[in-house]
C-alpha cells in the first residue's frame, strides 16, 4: 500500500473527548488522496484485502466486523457499499438498511432490531442507518419526548462498549457532504427519468431542516465518538475519495484485527482420501 | 449475448414430470460453453446484466429471486456466489447458509427457518444448502422416520407452489460434480495449510455414502422438479463452466421476469431542489 492508512484515519477521527466541530471540517478532503488515479488504485488494493483478511475471519469465527454508514440523502451509503464491499462479495458481507421501524420493532426499545442485526461471528455486517437515526430524525422531527432522546447517547455508548467488549469491532462513518452537493444530487434525481424513484418529495422537506441535522449529527458525533467506537467524518462530495479512505480505514482496522487461518489440531497425513 | 441461454437451460433441465437420471448425467459439460475464454466472457457479461436487473427490481420492490444451491462437500457452492453474484454485491444479495438446525429451530417444523430466510421483495437470496437437506443428510442418516421424510416432497412442493404464486421466483441448481473429483478437492484441503480448517474428518463419512447421496438426489430431482419450481444439475466439475451455465441461467431468468423502473406519479418539473 503506498497510503497511509493511520495519517488519514487521524484526519478524518473524532476524537473521544474532543469536539467534532463538524461546522469546520470540509467536505472536499483535498488532502486525502489528492489525485483520483491513486485514489482509485488504492481502493482496487484495499478491497482485495479486505476480502482476503474476511476469508480469515471467516475461518477463525471469534470475531466480527460492523461497519455503520450514517449520512443525509445522497450522501452516498448505498455506494459506499458497492464501491467498498463489492469485492468481498455477498458471502462476507450482509448489508442491513434500517427504514422507518415496523409496528413490531416500535413495540420494542429502539436498540432491539438493532442488535438482531449484529453480524455473527466471522462476518462483516454493514448498516446502512443505524440507531443513530434514534437521534436524528427522531430528534429533530420530535418523535420521541426531548429527555428520552437525551437518554440515548450514553445507552447508545453502553450499548457499543458491550459490543466491542464482546467481539465486534466498530467502524463509524459519517459521510460528510455540503448543501451544494446534495442539492446537485438531487436535482440529478429529477432530471434522470430512471432515476426518478429514488426521488422522494419529503427528501425535500428534510432539505429544509438542513441545519438542524447538521446541529443533530455534531451533538451525536461530540458525545458518541468514544475510545471503543470513534466516530469517522469523511468528506464525500467526491465519490472516489469518499470510497478510497473509507475502505483504507476498514482494511487498516482489519488489518489490525489480524485474523488468522485456524491451526487444526490434527495432522493432514493422518488422513486419506478414499 | 453470444450464447443460447434457452438451449442451455434446456441442457440441464429436469423435465417436470419426467425422471432425472441422475446418473447419466455428467459432470464436465463439454457441449455447454466449450471454450473457456468464451465461458468467461460470458459470465462477466451475465453477472454485470444481472447487476442491473437486480437494480431494476430493487426499484419495483414487488418480486424476489431465490436462488437455491444444492451440492454435496467441495461441489462449489460458495464459489459460484462469489463467481455469479459479487459483481451484484451485498446491496442488492442475501446468502443464507443452512448449517446443523439450532435448538430453536429443531422445536419448529423444518421449513420454518427456511420461509424466515426467503428474501424480500427487490432483492435476490441465495440459499448455501436449503430445506432439501432434510431429504438429503436427513435421510441418508436416518434423522427422522422415513413416513415423515416420505412426505416431505409433496410438502416441499406446495411450499415453493406458495412462494411462487406470491412473487418469488425460484431457481434451484444442484452442482454435480464427480466422485474423482470430490476426491482431488477434499485431497487439496489437506495439501494446503490454510485450507485444512475447511476440511473435516466427517467429510470422509459423507463421502462413504456417496452411492446413498446420489440415490438420495435422485429421488429429490425426479420428485421435486415442479413446472413453478425446476431443478437444474449442473455439470460443475470444471468451476468456470459451472459458473457461466448458473449465471446464463439466472440472467435469462431475471430477464423474463422483465423488472423496470417505476413510473412516478408526478411531474419531475413540479419540484424545484432550492
Amino acid at each position: 500500500m503506498t497510503h497511509d492508512w493511520k495519517a488519514i484515519d487521524a484526519a478524518v477521527r473524532v476524537e473521544p473527548g474532543k469536539k467534532s466541530k463538524l461546522r469546520a471540517r470540509d467536505c472536499i478532503g483535498a488532502d486525502l488522496f489528492p489525485e483520483r488515479e491513486a485514489a482509485e488504485e488504492a481502493l482496487k488494493e484495499c478491497a482485495k484485502a479486505i476480502d482476503e483478511l474476511q476469508d480469515r475471519l471467516w475461518a477463525e469465527r471469534s470475531r466480527a466486523l460492523l461497519v455503520i454508514l450514517q449520512g443525509i440523502d445522497t450522501s452516498g451509503k448505498d455506494g459506499t457499499v458497492r464501491g467498498v464491499f463489492n469485492k468481498c462479495g455477498p458471502l462476507g458481507v450482509n448489508v442491513t438498511a434500517f427504514g422507518k421501524p415496523s409496528e413490531d420493532e416500535l413495540a420494542h426499545d429502539y436498540l432491539w432490531r438493532v442488535h438482531m442485526a449484529v453480524p455473527k461471528k466471522g462476518m462483516i455486517g454493514v448498516f446502512n442507518r443505524s440507531h443513530y437515526e434514534d437521534v436524528l430524525v427522531v430528534k429533530v422531527r420530535g418523535l420521541a419526548p426531548a429527555e428520552a432522546i437525551e437518554q440515548r447517547y450514553a445507552q447508545i455508548n453502553a450499548f457499543e462498549k458491550h459490543l466491542s467488549e464482546n467481539g465486534v469491532t466498530l467502524l463509524k462513518f459519517m459521510l460528510h457532504i455540503s448543501k451544494e452537493e446534495q442539492r446537485e444530487r438531487l436535482q440529478a434525481r429529477l432530471d434522470e427519468p430512471e432515476s426518478n424513484w429514488k426521488f422522494n418529495p419529503s427528501d425535500l422537506e428534510d432539505r429544509k431542516l438542513w441545519d438542524e441535522y447538521q446541529a443533530a449529527y455534531e451533538t451525536l458525533l461530540d458525545r458518541c465518538s468514544t475510545a471503543h467506537a470513534p466516530w469517522r467524518v469523511v468528506p464525500a462530495d467526491k465519490k472516489w475519495r469518499r470510497n478510497a479512505i473509507i475502505a483504507a480505514i476498514v482494511h487498516g482496522a482489519l488489518e489490525e484485527m489480524a485474523p488468522a487461518y485456524p491451526r487444526v489440531d490434527w495432522r493432514p497425513s493422518d488422513f486419506k482420501v478414499e
